[in-house]
Formats: structure tokens, C-alpha cells, sequence
């Protein structure tokens, strides 16, 4: 890996790895390229012991500008107009985006730019984001015609109603705070303090059971939209099945005998 | 139509229409007569192509007062102690509040003053709101023995569950900051710029294409209820035909060429 | 009933019934004993005529700690590892929460200490929160290697995913202030506040009818996940009964001629 590389991974010995969007010249857009890269170091990730926990950051004015729209119009070329070749980078991005909730590791954006569109969307579908005061959010496909319906998907699972229609109607630019302020984003902190609060929180993370975080980060998700009757069917199953499991016992031995707590795979 | 309509209709040269609730004598109360003027009213205005966005105001101190009590009373008559009557109004203000949702031009409230009962239903049920810092919410059915539980539903889908709860079990006004915080309307204004606050955001909204407007908030209700993964399908689906649409070829042939674009029906 | 029960039950003249947790020296944990005595407790408050609003409080600086791990660890004793034992205390435990939530009466938490892992799901699982500005709120599982997967069932129903998920894959303590502002508790207040804004929130739903309390309580929670199609039929069915029921011809004609109402069962 070069610094040439679209996208950056830096592993550290804290188990944090920092995956760097760094297609600054287009502005972090998700290209195929970059589509591809994503996925497949967030599928190598989530299969990596090593990695506990994965920090999103971007180089650039930039946190990510969303689709490449040149790209995107190259593929009108096609005898279709280009609807297999939308259809196939369509399935690309909400792969990517599922991919993020999917993956077994907390996923947590560090946001010092402008996150647009889909690249608003990968903010929102991250288990957790932190912003840099300089940041900003927008879903500004109402600009060109192209309303923001992919995006909106994550934008609706992370705000109200009301702020996710204000932001896709207008495509006016949410800032930072603001953003924190209606769930879009964890926190708003400096921009000279950014990375180090995003990795004060990824090694805190990353301190505990991998398999632990695993299996509640995979509940979280599937109880979400059940009722709430089989949402406490399910969550309690899980939860049996986490008692049973060694790092439970370990840590609760280790909190009853106020002692650290070795985590098996640490 | 004269200024004694109940519900006054304005559309400007921009295609933001007015719909103005003008039953100030009844505190603009959802009478059988308000609630048909709404219904065709806005269907109208769904199928007039001169209509890009609806902003629903209102003449005196009231917004809305909800139901109209005297005439709900006068319907327990019937042989049946009033349920057909009863039902038959249910059904039409369901169908007001529902047909808000699933109008394709975006709605706005612009309130001034006390939204009650089903009246915050209407702001609830708006794709937008903007509160004077003079308005007031509140569900005061516990008030009176009849739980406000059509409105509830509007409103819970707008704000957390306990904030939607104690609306409902106290029947407390909730002011018009407090509305802004808990995500019940988008933001707080002073009295005296808040027609101006909501025309700027509509006109803002009706210079976008109407298709994509349309494409965009039909899909943000249906996707709103589906699993992360089936809204990802239709929502991709959404995206894929939306490319394929004239305005979004314009728009995003203007934005790579830097000019602005023009929307087929504008 | 004496000081040394664990769970104090009083019932004032206004038909509030606060059930204070009492087993301070174990932090308020939901032992088997405590989650009987609760169960019992609001299945019995649910059923009596007289019991018009429950408060949940607790004596000593833990509102409760969550489960008991030691209790919980004893369990493992078993031949099959405690899988029989852990399964009970869930069902035990989602039975008391989703009793809080069916019970036909308004539930209030009065949190002034630390509500952790089941504790913090506890003041989730109410309808209504208040918090001293000395409360504090955590899901510490991922401390111990059991992630708080049940208690995420209330937490993720109360509050947007991206704060949910901040508790739960820390683990931090969300102080009262933060819990307000993202809708855990509906407020903070200081701390020699508590007990009076409780009961005065307590009083005022108190004096409302139990029958209209009851109905839309049930109906909150029946539509919360339904489609907005369905949830309207629903909740206009249930507009009609509570329309031909006796409070509500009572509330509504006491409305019209100015003066209080008086409900069939107070």
C-alpha cells in the first residue's frame, strides 16, 4: 500500500484500525473504485481478529462528496441509458452501507468535512460518528434532480422525521453542532481535537471483548424493527447464550473479584 | 372565493400555495366542513401541476383546535349513540392527516398559535413545520375522557416516546422552543418573521423539480417502515429510475457544466 | 408490609402508588426476589381500581444496579451451566419490563442514583422519566462481557441509534442532563426536586380518568409499530369506542358547559 492508494489502513496495536478515505482530487467520492475498496477492507476487517475496532476518517476538505456523478453520467452510454450500470453501483453502495452495519466491529466515522449524499449516508449508517466543528452534512441530490432516496435511508434511521425531510427537501447543509443536536452525528468537538476524541473512543471500544461487542452489535440491529415482544424473545436469548460464553464469565468473575478481565481473544 | 371560506386558497408565481385555515369563530376547528375543504383541497393541489409546494397556515390565535366538540356532541343523536357518525369523521380526518403524507408536493406548516388535539395531528403530520415562538402544542383529549389517540399516532412517529407521552397523559401546552427541541416542528421563529421564515424555505423547495420532489417524499414514507435491507432494495430501485429521468439527466448535466438547470415542468 | 421489604408500596389519597426499591445493601438489583416483588407489584397496581398512577423510586444512591451477579454467577451451578437458571431470570426480568409497559396504569420512574444494565432499561420501560440532576444512566455489560442486549430492547425505543449505540459499546455513564436531552427521562431537575415534580406530574394524571388513561395507553403502544395505514384504522376504532364511552360523554360535556368533570371511577 502507497500513499497513491484511494484508501488507506493503518492498523495499530490497539486493535484501532483507521480506514482513510484519500481520493482527495474527487473528493472522496464513492467511485466504483473507491465502492470497491471499501468493501472489501470492511469485509477483511470484520474477519480480522486483529482488528477490534474500525475508525471511517477521510483526507481532504472532503469527508466524501457521495456518488461520482461523472462517472455515473459516463454510464448513461450504454444501450439501456445506462439503467443496469446505475442499478449495478446502486447495489455496490447499499452493499457498502450494509456491509458497515453488518460488520461484526464498531464502525465509527470521524467527520472533519463536508459529508454529502451518499457520503452522508456512510456517517449515518456507522455505529457511531464524531464530527470536527468545521464539518458539514448535506443530502443535496435535490439539486440535480436526483433526490436523495438511498441516502435517506440511513439519514432516517439516525434523525426525526421532520430534520431528515429539512435536510432532503432543501439540500441546505446541516452543520456540525447542529448535526449532533438532532442524532445525526455523537458529538461535535474542535476540529485540532477531533482525532484524538475519535480515538480516545475507538480504544476504549477496542479494550473490550471482541466477541461481546460482536454479539451485541449483531442484536442491536436484528431487534431493532421487531415487535416488542419478540425483540425481548430474541434479546434474551442472546443474552443466555452470552452468559454461557467464556468472556462472560471471565468478566463477571473479574468484576465480582475486582480484577481486569482477560478477554479470550485479546 | 371570498375571505369567508373556511379554508382560503393563494398560490404565488413561485408554486408555493397557501392554504390558509379561516374558521377563526370556531378557532379553525376540523369540522366535518374543514376537514372536506382540506381533503380537496389538497388533493387539488396534488394534481394541479401550477402547485410545487403547500404551505397550511392559519387566520387567528388559533392554528387548529382539533375536532369540532359542539358538532361531535350533536352526532350522538343517532339511534346508535353517535358510532357511525363518529366513524365516519375518523375516517375523513384520517384521511386529511394521510393524505398530507401522501400528497406529492411537500407540505409546511407555518403556526402561529395553538395547535390542539388533532390540530398538532396536522403539524405532525406535515413533512415540515415552523412554530412562532408564540404557538403552542399540546394533546389535551385526557382533558376531556377521550384519549388523543389518532393523534398520537402522527406525533409518535415525529418524537420519542416519552416525550409523546407526556403530551398525551398530561395534556400539558408544550411551547413553541420545546416543540423545536423535541423535533415536533423544525424550528422556532419569532411571531413576526415567521411567514417569511416558511415562504423562504417553500420558495427554496419549489425551485427543485417537482418530479423528483414527488419520487423523493413517496419514497421517504414507504421506505420509513421496511427492514434496513428490503428499504435498500426499493429505495436502489427509486434511485435507478430516478437517473433515468429527464430532470435528473438536466440536473446533473447543469451541475458538471456549472449552470443552472431546467426542470421540464417548470 | 415493613421497612424491610424490599419493595415499599404506598398509596396516597390522589391514587399514586409509588413502589420504592428498598434493597439498598445489594444497590436495588433485580434479583429473583426483586423482579417478583415487582412483578407482583404491577400486576397488582394494574387490577386495583384505586391504584390511578405508579411511581417507581428507590431508596439509598443506586436507583438499581441491574441484575444480580452474583446471584446470577451461583446459577452456573447447574449441569447445564446455568442455561435453564439464565433463561428463567430473562423471562423473569422481560416479563417485569413488558409489565411496565401493558400495565394499564401510567408508570413514572423517579430516578435520583445510578440506573445501570436492567436499571437503566427499567426507567426505559416506563412511560414517563424523571431524573435529579445527580441521576445517572449506564449500560456497563460491555464492561463484564455480557453486552446489554435486553436492556437495549427499552434503550433503542427511547432514544436515536447512534446515542443508543454510544451507551451500550461503551459503556460510559450518560449523566441526567445528557439523559434528558436525548429522551431517556423527559427531564432533570435538582435533586431535593425530585420527589415533588414526580408526584406533582403524578397528581395531574391522577386526576384523569382511569378508563381514558388505560385505553390510550394501550392503543400508544399497540400502533407505535404498525404501518401508518393500519395504525390510523386502529387508532380510529379506538376513537369511536372512547367516544360512546361514559367519560367521554361525562369530559366533553363538562368542556361545553364549563365545569370539572367527574369521572365513573374516581
Amino acid at each position: 500500500m502507497t500513499n497513491d492508494d484511494i484508501l488507506l489502513r493503518d492498523l495499530d496495536a490497539d486493535g484501532v484500525l483507521r480506514l482513510t478515505l484519500n481520493d482527495v482530487a474527487r473528493r472522496n467520492a464513492l467511485s466504483e473504485a473507491m465502492l470497491g475498496a471499501l468493501a472489501g477492507a470492511i469485509a477483511d476487517a470484520g474477519a480480522d481478529a486483529a482488528v477490534r475496532v474500525i475508525v471511517l476518517a477521510a483526507n481532504g476538505p472532503a469527508f466524501c462528496a457521495g456518488h461520482d456523478l461523472k462517472e455515473m453520467t459516463a454510464g448513461r452510454d450504454g444501450a439501456d441509458g445506462g439503467r443496469a450500470y446505475f442499478a449495478k453501483v446502486m447495489a455496490m453502495c447499499s452493499g457498502v452501507m450494509q456491509g458497515v452495519v453488518n460488520c461484526p466491529k464498531p464502525v465509527i466515522a470521524e467527520v472533519a468535512g463536508v459529508a454529502a449524499a451518499a457520503g452522508c449516508q456512510l456517517v449515518a449508517s456507522c455505529d457511531l460518528a464524531i464530527a470536527a466543528d468545521t464539518a458539514r452534512f448535506n443530502t443535496p441530490g435535490v439539486h440535480i434532480g436526483l433526490f436523495c432516496s438511498t441516502p435517506m435511508v440511513a439519514l432516517s434511521r439516525n434523525v426525526a422525521d421532520k430534520h431528515a425531510m429539512e435536510m432532503l427537501l432543501t439540500g441546505d447543509m446541516t452543520p456540525a453542532a447542529r448535526a449532533a443536536e438532532i442524532g445525526l452525528v455523537n458529538r461535535c468537538v474542535p476540529a485540532d481535537a477531533l482525532r484524538e476524541a475519535t480515538m480516545e473512543m475507538a480504544r476504549k471500544i477496542a479494550s473490550k471483548s471482541s466477541m461481546t461487542l460482536a454479539t451485541g452489535k449483531r442484536a442491536y440491529y436484528a431487534q431493532r424493527d421487531m415487535s416488542l415482544s419478540d425483540a425481548y424473545d430474541y434479546a434474551s436469548g442472546v443474552m443466555v447464550d452470552n452468559m454461557l460464553a467464556r468472556d462472560a464469565a471471565e468478566g463477571i468473575g473479574a468484576f465480582i473479584e475486582k480484577r481486569a478481565p482477560h478477554w479470550q481473544d485479546a
